[in-house]
């Protein structure tokens, strides 16, 4: 019997949810929900049903696990709490500093319904967050590090865009070679971000718009660009399209640490993921989660947990035997 | 009130038990066991008590988890079952293809007495086992890889070290460089042992033995050398002691799978270790599993677990509230 996924929000991480399920032999596909007109969205998946995000409660014990596929700005903050009282769930939440508060209200709202939501999945927060604790946990004298890049960063892509004159634009986090070495190889520098990432722009500007002043806002945007070194290059709306229109990522959590009665040997733990698609990396970490929150609802569990709650078997399809004898 | 430690066999793991409890402020050394002569052991901590093996079941109830700290070979089978009958029990068992049995032994005699035991905790098995049911879990279709070096391996110098003539040897494992470059540049390569790594010995050999010969038994050695391009040098005992004196080692652990509704994008995943010192490195993770025995023991648990079963969370010191707030 097969793990019945709901997609919740059907943008570019509801269409990665859509392949990965078809990835994973232990599950498939109920229906889409969209709170545009379901009329205007065709699915890859012939014959995949599509909804009103509104009728979603006429599929509550239809429906093993819904995937949340909204924003972190808006969206999840409140779909996640609410859709948790009627479904187990899963989101990808990625506003660091706010992940406290939204645990507590999707906590509250998946033990009212007695589910259980798994939030913050992804690869940071989620893969990077689980090699930060298994690193920490091993080596408690040490340093952490995060470096993101190369990729494309759609927030601030979105920040280009809001400048008057701009068209279309791309900005790639990319990470300071030299800082990364430093770092590999024990030096345990104190890294300002400046020194550990620069940022590059691609835009594609109105016809005869000031590019100066473009230019002159974007290195100056306080958070966004004022405090990294940033390179801007004007480019047609057709090369921009051509050249940069895939979403790839790249990032590297590393730990250094050393052990030993006086602390005589140092230790390097570096986990490192490079992906041509941002987007649909994360949803196959949103579908593997899937798996594990619903077999920790088949356990009687209920109530918000984080990756680093959940066993790492309880994400695999493998059985307990099948990982020891082939995995471990 | 702070987790009781006990140390059961005292040699490079044991004594990077030792290390490694003094740095985690939630534990303390108890004692350690040993089948020697405990008045031959000086411990590096002032003051802990020494004990022969034979008086560990006075212990029981005084202890909250027995590191054990033996070999693989002929230790641990028969240690772990039996004294996972009296005390919660991590070990470091990394003989691959006898897990399951070990598994099943130790599952057997901890559930005898109600207690959980934590089994093939290290880095392979261990982390990297995790790192491949992770990536195998996030990209269902693609291809594992390990590289393990450069390093030393205790079971190749052991081998060296019995060939006729042989006073000390070391023997590095060294992965390849173009092999590993292919699998990071997603080329799915198949590798054989030999395309993976290659050998390299420093050997001190008696006076007037025949070198010809000691280097042609290394190299056509079955299992351990045949298979693999290997280098053998004659160094003396003193430059082996001085210049090869550590246990360093280091390992990837590679994943690379494709994505999109006909996989239309590729994705690494690596997860990468290099360490001063092997056993210490090894020891820290034990200790961390401790940690994490005692929590599953608490929460009412018991039975045989490896790595692949323990919530991250339960590895760590800190609290769920402190990992979401700081690590995630």
């Amino acid at each position: 019997m097969s793990i019945k996924i709901g997609i919740y929000g059907y943008g570019n991480l509801g269409r990665g949810v859509e392949c990965s399920v078809r990835q994973n032999a232990d599950m498939e596909l109920s229906a889409i929900f969209t709170r545009r007109d379901p009329a205007s969205i065709t699915p890859q998946t012939a014959g995949l049903s599509v909804l009103s995000a509104s009728d979603v409660t006429s599929f509550i014990g239809k429906i093993d696990v819904m995937i949340l596929c909204g924003g972190s700005a808006t969206d999840l903050p409140k779909q996640t709490p609410e859709l948790a009282a009627f479904f187990n769930v899963v989101d990808s939440f990625d506003t660091h500093a706010k992940i406290p508060a939204h645990f507590a209200n999707v906590d509250a709202g998946a033990k009212s319904g007695g589910h259980v939501a798994v939030i913050s999945a992804g690869w940071d927060p989620g893969l990077f967050s689980l090699n930060r604790a298994y690193a920490a946990a091993v080596l408690p004298q040490g340093n952490d590090y995060t470096f993101w890049g190369k990729g494309v960063s759609q927030g601030h892509s979105d920040a280009i865009r809001r400048i008057s004159g701009v068209v279309d634009a791309r900005q790639y986090t990319v990470p300071v070679e030299s800082a990364l070495a430093a770092v590999r190889g024990g030096e345990n520098p104190v890294l300002s971000a400046r020194e550990k990432m620069t940022r590059e722009c691609f835009v594609a500007a109105e016809e005869g718009a000031d590019l100066e002043r473009i230019e002159r806002e974007i290195k100056t945007m306080p958070n966004y660009f004022a405090d990294y070194d940033t390179t801007v290059r004007f480019v047609t709306l057709d090369e921009l399209l051509r050249d940069h229109g895939g979403m790839p990522h790249a990032g590297v959590s590393l730990r250094t640490g050393r052990t030993g009665m006086s602390g005589e040997n140092g230790h390097v733990m570096e986990y490192s993921l490079k992906l041509d698609s941002n987007p649909e990396f994360t949803s196959s970490i949103l579908t593997a989660c899937a798996r594990a929150a619903f077999r920790l609802a088949c356990a009687g569990q209920s109530g918000c947990k984080t990756m680093l709650d959940i066993p790492p078997a309880y994400l695999s399809a493998m059985s307990g035997d099948e990982l020891r004898a082939t995995l471990l």
